[in-house]
């Protein structure tokens, strides 16, 4: 042993480590002070979480990302009561296909039982509609709180009102003592919505909104780490879909990607501070690019173009359009070519060769051919991006006009 | 529309983004130019991480971590076969929680019969005894490269020769022809191995090795992402964990961390390139710590301290010990306080108040309270730290065998 050594022994800020089969960097589990501090990171950044949705740190679990955390919330509502009795779990036909194809899979593993409520022709689902489809062995409702392909709001407060409503006309019977037992202090059914295209615009307290789940994604914030959340509220019962460690009280095992949740803590936080702004900058932008589009329509068809979704019950950054007979993946290459980046259907389905199921779910099947496009906007979107797009589009569609005639 | 912009569209180099509802980023699965860029990326990533496991490009299934690739690999064999007959797995009792609790969870679940086999007092596991669990509907062996704790490496190659051989003397049986209908050209038992911890010191090339399914996490590679990597044979038919969009070829849906994959392939080339030096540098880093300890403990206890798990058959950067009577976790704490981050059982299992499952399949229960303590090393570990550690470990065992005695 040197004798330098000892010098360095009294010296407090050394700092060895030797703990990389842990995680070459520190990892929140270890019981030694880098360990230490990495968990009060950790729960620091679960607190602003919590903060942002109005609800104590223990009902916050970070996942891997939005897929991972509707997984969760589905799967997990539906394994907890699995061999008791089977599950009716209820959603809409314009999901995300993290949502639509988890509901398929339980139902072709026969672990539930699916219904799958149509919405109207703007998009939006009639709180009443899912109210009818509740049966006494109801235990979930999963509806998104804005559409990835439209825009489109739904009506989440009134659907937790219809929910509510159900439960207190519910009259006791053996199988509502069974789910309450199961869910403990929870009656069935929990209301799950998949916040994800909903956070850098929509009121995100879980309290007013009156949800018992609801899943976010770093991916659609800016300067957020990829990760995901899922609040659960503390009397729903999960399983989880992992086997491993006791991470995040055991739900989700695994090795907590602390860099990334602290990104995405920080980012959901700044989000609500530049919200009301981006609102109205943005509402402004979509509205200037409908008229311009408008505009651009009568011109190159005579005709008005299509908006697919509620014109006034969207995301501000969301603008979906369908040209008469202009097949929407076309032009999603065509604009791409002059260097605008759109999207023709959800980016989570895009190596299928059909067309949009949301556009479908509007209209019918008809119009499969033509779809429509997505342009959504961000931060970095100004005015100037959007005359670019206005004139590029005119140009493309003068020239594909003459072939689609 | 403004004048200019006739101007910028002859400019090639422009890009508007109006995909933020993709992604904040480009997002691989989006069909316009910046998605087929960063799908680009995503599939040379593959490429990368392919040619060290010596494999090809489509049996690389990227994931959130380690956690969920043991798992995908584990529940996605037992799901594929699922109805068809109660299929039977085989572990070993030193396997991660991510392995173990996943075997206990199907268990539970009753969606299988579950063989753990116990490993010899110097943690390795022997072959034979693993071959004997066999039976006509085993269809997974699950047995770890390296183990987290005592870094002993399991013969991995020869548990493949005893799992061929019992598939060669297999006669045809009805079971049989399901099984192969339900593994396509596979015929079970298939073999994973995690190889989470060997993949900074071991040969990984699955070819060699033998494996149908092999488990890697960038949390165990330095300069690295933080995601997963499950490698799956064509022939082995896996069930996907989560229902969402069609990324992975659908066996892992959700957005592709691309920003950490891209790093996960870059670090894991670059372990490649270091890791004849590395295994030489820390393997005699490793015996000069062991052959101090044995100093230490002859001048504090009088005696020859414990050392868990085979000192040959170990890997070259893992170090773990008992001394007589003094319980690890107090020896972590001591160490923390000394700047020297250290642990006493896996960072996955933490919060739970047990010893460490590992050190007791070594020896029994009878020592359960005082476990062994863990040292790893990396690539930033110097003989200087090792120097310290040593005169640290002798003044903190001097302070407490008064106590213990």
């Amino acid at each position: 042993m040197a004798k330098s050594n000892k010098e360095t022994m009294k010296n407090k800020a050394i700092s060895i480590y030797l703990d990389y089969m842990a995680s070459v960097s520190a990892n929140p589990s270890s019981i030694h002070q880098l360990g230490v501090e990495a968990k009060n990171k950790l729960q620091s950044a679960r607190k602003k979480v919590a903060g942002v949705l109005n609800t104590r740190m223990e009902e916050i679990i970070f996942t891997s990302g939005g897929t991972e955390s509707n997984n969760l919330a589905i799967q997990g509502v539906v394994l907890a009561c699995r061999e008791k009795f089977l599950p009716h779990i209820i959603t809409t036909n314009i999901e995300h296909p993290s949502v639509l194809k988890t509901f398929e899979m339980l139902r072709g593993r026969k672990l539930a039982e699916v219904s799958i409520v149509p919405v109207e022709e703007n998009g939006i689902v009639d709180p009443r509609k899912i109210k009818r489809e509740i049966k006494k062995n109801t235990i979930l409702v999963s509806v998104m709180y804005a559409n990835n392909e439209i825009g489109t709001i739904q009506p989440i407060k009134e659907i937790a009102k219809e929910i509510r409503h159900w439960k207190k006309n519910l009259t006791p019977s053996p199988l509502s003592l069974i789910r309450r037992g199961v869910g403990e202090r929870c009656i069935f059914p929990v209301f799950h919505t998949d916040a994800v295209q909903a956070v850098n615009y929509l009121d995100l307290n879980v309290e007013t909104l009156g949800v018992d789940l609801l899943s976010l994604s770093g991916s659609k914030i800016e300067g957020s780490g990829r990760v995901g959340v899922l609040y659960k509220k503390k009397s729903v019962s999960l399983a989880p879909l992992f086997g491993g460690g006791d991470q995040e009280t055991g739900l989700r095992p695994g090795t907590e990607n602390l860099p990334e949740i602290l990104k995405f803590a920080d980012a959901l936080e700044e989000v609500q501070e530049i919200k009301e702004k981006e609102i109205k900058r943005l509402t402004k932008l979509r509205d200037y690019f409908f008229a311009e589009l408008q505009k651009v329509s009568k011109t190159v068809f005579d005709t008005r173009f299509m908006i697919n979704g509620d014109i006034k019950n969207r995301l501000p950054n969301n603008v979906n359009v369908t040209f008469p007979k202009i097949p929407s993946d076309l032009l999603v290459i065509e604009l791409s070519e002059k260097g605008i980046m759109t999207s023709a259907k959800s980016a989570c389905e895009s190596s299928q060769a059909d067309g949009s199921y949301v556009i479908k779910a509007l209209r019918g099947d008809d119009d499969k051919e033509v779809g429509g496009v997505r342009f959504s906007f961000g931060r970095q979107t100004i005015k100037k991006d959007i005359d670019y797009t206005v004139e590029a589009l005119s140009a493309i569609l003068t020239k594909l006009k003459k072939w689609y005639d």
